[in-house]
């Protein structure tokens, strides 16, 4: 079986890369869209706000799990914009990155529709809607509380992209945090839970133009119709273009506040070649 | 005392083998069944839906613990044939494996029984019924929704096994997560309580056929009746064969999209044929 | 200051150990009947049973990370009987050791009392009762369910206690884990933490003579009276007997089951002798 | 992008720690103040008392992430107080720290206020009260419940503090406890949970002048007016003197049970001079 399963290796990096980055938004989405389904057909009685935390938390650690050694683990494309931007990530990759990230995100949507085919039908009586009291569209891509201004969205998805971030760019920061490289995954999940519970009511945090947007094309696709683009007054664009901003901003304080300032260590010195090489194959910033 | 305990020392792999993992899936039910009683008697009082996600997340933790330097701590029926079909672990041990895993889960549904023996037939009035308002045998084995279609809970049963194996196999794949050793039954556990928070609702989450089997029979034979497996139209089946589908599933998936595609280590050219030596003592997948 | 605090420092041994089991039993004191006074106090509106299992685990945790470089942590007479009786532990230190561990959750009750004391006199109108609507000794030490019968309360006791001991021996057997060292106070406060989700409802999962005694006789003599011996059919004794019946069939099961059937490690002919020397000053297993 | 960065490098070891110090205390007010925002504006729905627990658990977890390479991550005045005390930080330092600490806790405080304008407009109804049923001052800063004498909040601070030091000295006591440098921020996070689930229903576990008087200041001075000082009796100052109070306590009795009994490392001897040149850049205390 080993041998059979070796003829279908592949060589080439960026092919390797894509289906990495496809496999680890999978499993982002899957667990994260999945515990969204499980409470709202429920209605709360298995699960609460918490359970949904904590599916996109674990979510995005074992999304990481499954690609970092791959791809870098970025599952985002405005982590992989920063990456970009800092020079550690070829930009030539991004638009590849990103179209696996948003595909990666679309099938994982159509596989929790999938496995709660049965539970969604029985909730939401066959009908499937953007808005009203058994309204599921909320399951796969993120809606504004009805309270919020679209420049109050705007703001709420910059600050918790940076504050994303800056802690992740922390995180991988060997010379501040010397976290073991095998518990990086286990603490961007743990960051993923913090800014659920401390920025998530206003819009959902999305914080990730993939995570939202694939999701939300498949919903259009599937059956909600062009409600998913009309709701919340046109909210879709905000979850796409407000963490881009988020990023580089959170990626450039972090950078100017404590990064750039480190003393240089001596073994820099001989490892700046080799770095420059092995860059695009393994970021070590998640 | 130590001498004492030294010549009852047992130097047959196999039979430590099977020790193990009936010591292991004993764990995993004891504290994950355990949780069920404990919220199901006292009517959520002293627990939710929450804390039976965490009971059987964490009784996996401690079920690994307890058994992985000696058996490799597949504690499920459906991983053990993954390995096989790998190559990982030999076919001949498969049907010990697998008989200890259910005997393993029988003893610990038996010892749950007795310590909520009290609080079982105070819940109860002392009838132990399948369905119905008090109903006690979901303590011990998983049963479908209501709205669930036998299909539906196959797809389920299928998805969650594959996600499992597929995460699994990340974790313990060193070229890409790189986590290090001790800390995978604690990552195995996080990954069942996302599974449980993500994919729980539907019918469960058995994904393990002697997670469901061996408690199921103890049940049958202690006074819960045929009921037991004549509930949910016949449901008893779909935790026994799903589980192994999705489990060559999510094998394949991670195999063909990640670990086969890996450049080969510059070590391994020595170790290949060590491996192949040591392989049925100690895996490294989990 | 510190050359002013090195004056302080004491050489001998014993006395070293005897504070540091003082000071890890009062941590986990003070954690864990804290947070039953702030869900009691505030009739569960800052906290649930989970945040009491929560309380408990963590304060084992902290308890541990206190006093293990000290003493071993064993911060429970049980299981320092069962060091005892595995011969890693001088039977000579087993009365000292107990003294302490009684003594310091003595005082972490008064604390919680006089951190509480607005609180509970708030709550509880100012009568201390054990029973009735308005109790707070259950804050104290621990009281069995109403439908538990003395025998059942027994088994509930032998099971939890037994449970404990047989994954704490497997979390600190490095030729079965390899857990990193540091990390098994984490571990343990993890294991408190499922057993209290699992094994809780009945009588409060004491399975610490000391956990239980220490706060009992505070309560007793600090207003609640006679009745914390009298309520539940005289309890009191339970949680002090019952966990050293089961730490002894927990150490037993692992021993026969898992540990005694390792194979010899070669460098163990080496260190035996060494080994035991050092074995009074710091065990491995916790 | 990467020259450009290194082109603000700023090599003044006080400027740089000033910066950590800030950003941290940034991040963990950020986070803790966040959570108290959308449990408070969704009136529970998206969140409950233990979602603030973990706010400000995680926070302080990656506050200490963003900051302890750099500054050594106390992130605290009372905390700096400590290590002044104990000589491992230099007193001159102390005011720099202190005041870097505040401003951080202010700017995130009007952050929080930013983020959350439109939910706190449309909970309030445009009124920033202190009291009543729609008060939002306890976003930001502690008030005490209404049982709580002045004197009962002393001690609820003076002994919260002093768990807080006593813990975060064992976790960093290599001697003691021997936990991988890299996972100290995650324990001293776990201590802040615990902390909160034990000792925070009497009046919030400030424990901590920065953090409870830079918030208070800016609801001080963006709306909520004079009462921010007048509530709770003139609570005010309880947060910011008994929390020095207790590191003191604290401190010294983890140095006066356990630290000072240490005996001497052999290797001590050699590091002795060397360890006092290094103390005021890096602290392993956190």
């Amino acid at each position: 079986m080993e041998r059979l399963l070796r003829k279908c290796q592949i060589r080439n990096q960026l092919v390797r890369e894509c289906m990495a980055e496809f496999l680890g938004v999978y499993i982002l989405i899957l667990f994260g869209c999945g515990s969204v389904a499980q409470v709202t057909t429920t209605q709360d009685e298995k699960g609460q706000y918490l359970s949904i935390n904590l599916g996109f938390a674990l979510g995005v650690t074992f999304g990481v799990f499954v690609s970092r050694g791959v791809s870098g683990a970025h599952l985002n494309p405005a982590v992989s914009l920063s990456m970009c931007i800092l020079g550690r990530h070829p930009w030539m990759k991004l638009p590849f990155y990103i179209f696996f990230q948003v595909f990666g995100a679309f099938v994982a949507a159509a596989t929790v529709s999938l496995q709660y085919y049965d539970a969604i039908q029985m909730y939401s009586g066959g009908k499937l809607t953007v808005t009203g009291p058994t309204a599921t569209a909320g399951i796969f891509c993120t809606y504004p509380a009805d309270y919020l201004s679209v420049w109050g969205g705007v703001v709420d998805q910059v600050i918790g992209t940076a504050a994303l971030l800056l802690c992740v760019l922390a995180i991988g920061d060997q010379r501040n945090s010397s976290l073991p490289d095998g518990l990086q995954p286990v603490l961007v999940g743990a960051l993923v839970l913090v800014i659920g519970i401390s920025m998530g009511s206003n819009s959902g945090y999305a914080l990730n133009p993939a995570r939202d947007f694939g999701p939300r094309l498949f919903t259009f696709i599937a059956g909600w119709g062009v409600d998913v683009f009309r709701a919340g007054g046109g909210w879709w664009w905000v979850p796409i273009v407000a963490p881009f901003v988020g990023a580089v901003l959170g990626t450039l304080i972090y950078e100017l506040m404590i990064e750039v300032h480190h003393p240089p260590v001596p073994s820099e010195l001989h490892t700046e070649d080799k770095k420059g090489l092995e860059l695009d194959t393994l970021e070590p910033d998640f």
